[in-house]
């Protein structure tokens, strides 16, 4: 077995040749990668079997061993998923800034592969193909790095990939999956700056507050996400009840997912009353003051506004106005998800500017902040950081930029 | 005196009012400032005098006096380069990418400000207002750490710029000033990660190391630049030297001048002696031993491919084609500017593609990568970093973006 630094070298030496390839030889490989995986099936699906009786006979939450479940439906979503990504445009060497210096040079802003990708995840063994499929047709290496749970799976799962590599002309030496997954190494990889260009941590917060504190090697901060839908004065409440009852309720495990409702004063008494009667049988309330004297609810405490419940509970606060919904959201969100239900334009027009948040919303449910949703065919996860990329990661995220000086002899003045 | 902490809550305050700000009211800010500039001339020109007196008498090397010391002719300087932004585009609140969904929701991607940024640099009280002057105009409040050696100057500018703005519909609060220098401070400041977006070190190798291994706030790596020029077969050989000659002495201090130069060995006999008669008094050449073979040199040694000189010192090697200097550059150089002297169209395509660096020219010299020079108007400092921001940062380096999602009642499937 490879040491961590040994991988690293190996990827940073075969992530030279893949960020140059052409898009063709890299979508064959994928395809390549696709049939390994309908050919292994069988194989996967044993080792997954071995990480699911661990999982079960250590006490796990039977909705995570769900999560990790693989089966041979699961193992035709992965390679539908790679079918996906062949075909998207390659995110690598193209350019919409093209211009000339007054001198004669003509400079060309080229997007470029990043290099040497790392991602470090929990559980869910997709995540193994969906970010080695990502990060090939942007042309960067990756070093996987999945949670203990996991790990027979994401060995059957990356030997796949290498075997469906040496079939193709794409180096099998640009994927590696840390095997060893003792958290002293998760250190060590955190300080791998000669050889990684990016750390992605995707998981629960204690994950992502590890990497992000401890890393030398830049990350992108992942998906907490404490969102927000403000029903305004002017709102159409028939929509206002479909949306918050779709942000709450069609997924409330996600990221996207709406975890306190704001409501305008002068029609929180016909509206919560309609909320209430569409969801209040699954979906605790719990209440400002305001709140509770228009509907019965759970007193809400100054912690739920701070908090991502990820389940069948909403917090409920009624406000006077926009600006108030405003100061409440960009106080307690986490910059994910914002929405507000409103015909009033110059309120929306308000709320999309002065809210800080990576997507923010008039008149639509806050769950299409993905990458699937929102076009772009896969993602990586959803950065709610402000630097290098916001929201979903999808190819375009995972690319720099170079900038190509073409002259015929220009010398500075 | 405001603490750290009191400053970083202020900043991020005053940030969310600028962040929304007309172009029009952040352009008269400017112009205010502008005008302060001129009025408050010899009130910076007395303070700085301090700074330089107490320079002087510790012994400062007399050219790092010389980058401290202010005139009227400097002060004129930062006012045109205050005026040059105000002519610039306000790089917020614009997008090159609006789409919509299947199900209707119309998605743009618009620029909209980082918040709160940070400069940590040394020396050069220019940079004070050149900061102040790309953040304001982006709509970002900024936090300065400058060096004690410029302690008084930059108290006086900071002073300054805040009687401009208090003139102006721009809240003073968008500045603040360390003005504490002690080093423990800065460690303080890189864990500001609840008020602070962004930490920009600009100076030497040390500062950049001791900001990006210790800052938990995202940082942009600024500057190193052991550049490379490749004079390759095919080259003409006039424009070749004088290229070279530009590269490694128009001015050998800065970060993009020449370090190394790469000689196909089938034209060394010719193009060395040339090169040597034109530059040969004025640097000192450090050669393998092919390029004693033809030239008389100081013998380079291993470390002479990893310097950044700053000086008046080129290293020399011959190489047996295209791809043995790009070897060579990818192995040695910093990612910084790289260039190619050819009049092979595979070779020029082959460097460009395969360089992994900021900046790759064919035909030009490296002394083109700056944020001036390459049309930005101005620039927060040059990255060698690969996240976010690459090469020369300008206006549209210092901004994120935000999804601005339009619907008319969509919930998710």
């Amino acid at each position: 077995m490879k040491s961590l630094l040994e991988q690293c070298k190996s990827l940073k030496k075969a992530s030279a040749g893949l960020a140059v390839m052409e898009t063709r030889a890299k979508n064959e490989a994928l395809l390549c990668v696709a049939r390994a995986l309908k050919r292994n099936g069988k194989t996967i699906l044993m080792a997954n079997e071995a990480d699911v009786k661990a999982a079960e006979e250590s006490g796990m939450k039977s909705s995570l061993v769900d999560r990790l479940r693989l089966t041979e439906a699961r193992i035709d979503d992965m390679i539908e998923g790679i079918e996906k990504v062949v075909s998207l445009k390659d995110p690598v060497w193209n350019s919409r800034d093209v211009w000339t210096l007054e001198n004669g040079i003509t400079v060309s802003k080229m997007s470029v592969p990043l290099g040497v990708i790392s991602i470090i995840y929990e559980s869910r063994p997709n995540v193994t193909i969906d970010a080695f499929t990502l990060a090939l047709k942007s042309g960067n290496a990756i070093l996987l790095r999945g949670s203990s749970t996991a790990i027979n799976s994401n060995k059957a799962l990356v030997d796949t990939v290498k075997q469906g590599l040496s079939e193709s002309s794409v180096s099998p030496d640009i994927i590696e999956l840390v095997e060893d997954t003792d958290r002293s190494l998760v250190g060590e990889l955190l300080n791998m700056t000669d050889y990684l260009d990016l750390v992605i941590p995707r998981g629960g917060a204690g994950l992502i507050k590890f990497v992000t504190e401890n890393s030398r090697v830049p990350t992108i901060e992942t998906g907490v996400g404490n969102c927000h839908v403000f029903v305004d004065e002017t709102a159409d409440l028939e929509k206002a009840v479909a949306i918050v009852e779709n942000a709450k309720i069609q997924r409330p495990g996600v990221c996207n997912a709406c975890e306190t409702l704001l409501v305008h004063s002068s029609v929180a008494s016909q509206f919560l009353p309609e909320l209430k009667e569409r969801i209040g049988d699954r979906v605790e309330l719990r209440g400002c003051e305001r709140t509770a004297a228009v509907i019965d609810v759970v007193p809400a405490v100054e912690l739920d506004w701070e908090t991502e419940y990820l389940d069948y509970i909403l917090a409920v606060r009624i406000v006077d106005d926009c600006d108030e919904a405003i100061e409440h959201v960009n106080r307690y969100g986490t910059k994910h998800s914002e929405a507000i239900i409103t015909n009033d334009l110059a309120n929306s027009r308000k709320f999309q500017r002065h809210i800080d948040a990576a997507a923010v919303y008039v008149n639509a449910s806050t769950r299409f902040t993905d990458g699937g949703a929102m076009g772009f065919g896969a993602e990586m996860g959803i950065s709610t950081q402000k630097i290098h990329a916001r929201g979903p990661m999808g190819l375009n995220e995972l690319v720099t930029i170079k900038y190509v000086m073409n002259g015929d002899g220009q010398t500075r003045e």
